[in-house]
Parts: C-alpha cells; structure tokens; sequence
C-alpha cells in the first residue's frame, strides 16, 4: 500500500513513522506546503518521496491530511475530485463539523473517513514527530455512517496498527465535547502565560520563583498558532461557550477570595478535587491498552 | 541533632525522609494535629516519634513548622515563647507577609527562619512524601537581616543537605511574585476542573475525549482544599489582582474568538509562545545542580 501524507508535521510525521515501523506501507509520500518541512521531513527519514498534491493522491490508496483545520476544509473537496475510485482519504482535524459539512455532498463523501486522534504535544513541526505518539491513545471517528465499508474499514485498520483505541460519535458532540476537555484547556493556558509574560515587564525576576506545577498549568501555551487559530474560527460558538463558562468560574473565584470566605473558597476545590476520578481514568485508559 | 517537624505531610515529611537519608538527625520528631497522620507518619519511619508540640520544641534543636500557613500564623508566637535560647525555628509556608508580621516584635524573632521552599505535587498527607521531593528545587529565605548567623547559617546547611538553591527576597515581593507563578495557576487549575465537571452532567462521556494536554493543565485542580484556603486568606490582595488581570485576558481572548479575528488570535498566541523562554529556564535550572 502507498500511503500519502499531507502536512508532514507533528502528527503526519508520526504517524508515517509508526507506519514504518509496522510495515504497513511499501512507500510513504509526503506533500507540504512548506519546502523546508517538506525536505526536513525526507531527511528525517519520515517520508520517501516528496510530491505535489495532485501526483500524491493520483498515486496512493490512502491519503491522510493532517494540516491544519482550514486547509483540511479547503483542501479536503479537490482532494476527493482528484481521488481514483479506490482510495481513501482521511483527516486527522481537531475540529470535525465544518470539514464534514464541506464534503456533504460530494459525489465521493463515502471515500472519505472524519478523524480525529487525541494525541499531540505542545511541539509542531517534523523534527518533533516520534513514532510512539499515537500508541494507547483514542482515535475518534465521525460520521461513520457516511464512509462505505471498504473506506471505514481501512481507517479502522491503520487506527488497530497505531495500537489506538477506537471512539465513535456525531460531528457537533464531537466540536462540543472538544471545546471543553482540549480547546478550552490551551486557551487557560495562553492566557495564563501572557498574563505572567505581561507581570515579568515590571517584576524582571518573577520566573525565578516558578516551579513544576506552573510548567505544567502553561506547558500548553507553547502550541501552535497555525494549528490553533482556524480551530478558533471553526469551533467559535462551542469554544465561546466554554470559555464564558470559565470565565464566570474564575469570576466567582475572586469574589470568594476577595470576601476571604474560607469556607466557599473549600467549597470550590472540594469540588474541583473530584478530577480525581476523571484523571485517574485517563491514566488507566492509556496504561490499560 | 534533634529535629521537630510540626505537620508530616508532603512537605515536612519529604523534608523527614530526605534529612534520614543524609543523618542529618540523630532523632525526628514529629508533631500533627491529626493522630492518623501522626501515626501513619510512624508507621512510613517518616519520624521516630510523635511528640506533643511543647515537648516537641523543648527537646529539639531544629523546629521546622510545615502546616497550613493559618497554622504556622498562629503556631508561630507561641513556638517561639516555648523556645529554648538555642534552637531555629523555620516555617515552610506559601505566603511570608502575614507569617513575618507575626513575630515581628516577638523577642526571639532573631531564632526564626522564613522559608518557602518551591516544592510540591497536587497530592497531600503523609503518604504523599517522598525523599527526593526538595532536591534540586529553590528555597527562598525572607528577610534573612532579621535572623541571627547561627540560625540563617543553620537554614542554609538544611537547604544545602537538601541538595537545594537558595534564593533571598522580601517577603512582599515573594508573595506577590508566588501569586503570579504558583497561586494563580492553582486557581486556573481549580476553576478548569470545576468548569468541565460541570459540563459532564449533561454530557456524560465528555471526559473520554480528554488527553494528556488536559490532564497536565487541570493536574494541581486535585490539590489540597486546607492548605490552599488559608493561602487564598493571606494573599488576598497580590492573588485578586492577578487573577483579575488572567480574567481581563481571558474576556480579551474570547472577543478575538467571538469576533473570528484571526490576525488576533495569532498575535496573541505569539505572545503566549515566548513561555518557551520561561519554561526552558526551569528545565535547565532544576537540571543543572
């Protein structure tokens, strides 16, 4: 099978690099936008054979988009109209509602399957794919009604050979329940990191006194902008939402810290302990596998 | 040398351990409000003997107050009155304000030590402490000009034995700089918990979706609600203003989303990026000792 890849970045490089590993593909084709990418990632080893677009998807029996949300949603049409009748075309966005309202229609629709693998870190680019970064986490696929079953086996399968869990649900629970548990979750943290970048103007020595549990509350303000802006702009409503639930949390926060009222202040973290149980079955969902 | 530790859990006890594992102490005493964690704190060999407070600081050369910064408050006067002439008094506590402004005019203030050592996990009690918990960790002292050589010189053989850094600063600047850097992302951490705990009881699955990202930044949402309270007390003001500036820049982050601003959106993401700076300078600092 050749596999083409297009956005050799994090997540597109790590995958085509456990897919080696597996031996699942006779070649891996990679097609970047950016040239420099493009060549890290022949160099890197992640990718045999740097394409353009339409020579990548005319040869391959998978195509695996894994650029940001926007240029999935752009490109994810043409790719369909340039698709011969046997290939699948996948995307891996963070985002599933606006890519699959793109394709609704299309004559192709059940060649291609919606993705979404919870799997990423704070880095981007193909210097920091690694092939184990897929491994135990979940695969989410959207829409599954709408691929035909050689398509969504085909994604089933290449999920089983990334040793992924599979998850199954509709584009809009799929949008909402991001928008609390990861979209939300890198907004706290770049805002957290601008407001003490902000504070280090005036108190030049403020990180000196920063320890691991500030490291972790802000290692995701670190992620990237091209990534994150269209997945703003695809998700504004649920991501508004959460966020105004947030915002209102804190609200109340300060007003309990304010009034120096220990006991609502307890009240608050009691119920903020309870993540306990969520984390923990977080932990064991991925050491389970 | 006797040492007392008034409050064996995470803290006091790592500092138990690790004081055993280098003989420091011919004998560790330990003191707790609570008998369970008293014993349990017996039963780890955390300490060798659990005293009550009095007999505790009238037999020990060392007492190291390492409770909720209310209780150290309070502890604090009336441990220095029981002192005898030779022993150091040192607390480990979040905030140094109100914990100075204590003993300020006490006769024996000379004997006491103000220290913060920038150390801790989200989790609590006797059963959390470890011996590797300080090493390579900073232990700010506060106003050092008011304790005598003999008991400075004995806070920093302590830090050192620790493996520790030391760091000196006025304890204004050391609450304000913790409200920025430790306090404000424990409540950002608490309220992100809250916010998505309370999504889930009209979405159940919605934290099967969550990831590594959200666990790190919602870690310190599982910290301790009776040492957090009393920090929230003492450091009012400088945590009001922060958290009011993190909430300012979270309503400015959901106009650019709400807006769809995309040239916003990256501007600010842009911004939060420079963390790596930040986040680098800790890695290399907690790696370099």
């Amino acid at each position: 099978m050749k596999i083409s890849i297009v956005g050799v970045g994090l997540l597109g490089g790590s995958l085509a690099l456990q897919a080696k590993e597996k031996g699942l593909a006779e070649k891996i084709i990679g097609v970047d936008a950016n040239p420099a990418n493009a060549e890290r990632a022949l160099e890197l080893g992640i990718v045999d054979e740097i394409l353009t677009l339409e020579e990548a998807v005319q040869t391959t029996d998978l195509v695996i988009l894994a650029t940001p949300v926007d240029v999935i949603t752009r490109l994810l049409p043409t790719v369909l109209d340039m698709a011969h009748d046997e290939s699948v075309i996948m995307d891996l966005g963070s985002t599933k509602e606006l890519i699959c309202k793109a394709v609704e229609n299309h004559p192709r629709r059940s060649q291609y399957v919606a993705a979404h693998p919870i799997a990423g870190t704070e880095n981007s680019g193909p210097d920091a794919a690694f092939p184990g970064l897929l491994k135990r986490k979940i695969m989410i696929l959207c829409e599954k009604e709408r691929s035909s079953n050689y398509a969504f086996e085909m994604a089933v399968m290449l999920s089983h050979q990334m040793e992924m869990r599979l998850s199954f649900m509709n584009a809009a629970d799929h949008d909402l329940h991001l928008a609390y548990v990861s979209h939300l979750s890198h907004i706290s943290s770049f805002a957290l990191g601008v407001t003490v970048l902000d504070k280090e103007k005036d108190e030049k020595r403020i990180f000196e006194m920063a320890g691991s549990g500030f490291s972790s509350t802000v290692r995701l303000a670190k992620s990237s902008p091209d990534m994150w802006a269209p997945i703003f702009t695809q998700n504004t409503q649920n991501i508004s939402s959460a966020l105004g639930a947030y915002i209102r949390r804190l609200q109340y926060f300060k007003e309990v810290i304010d009034s120096q009222d220990d006991a609502k202040a307890r009240d608050l973290m009691n119920q903020a302990n309870e993540i306990r149980r969520v984390l923990q079955g977080i932990d064991s969902k991925l050491a389970s596998m």
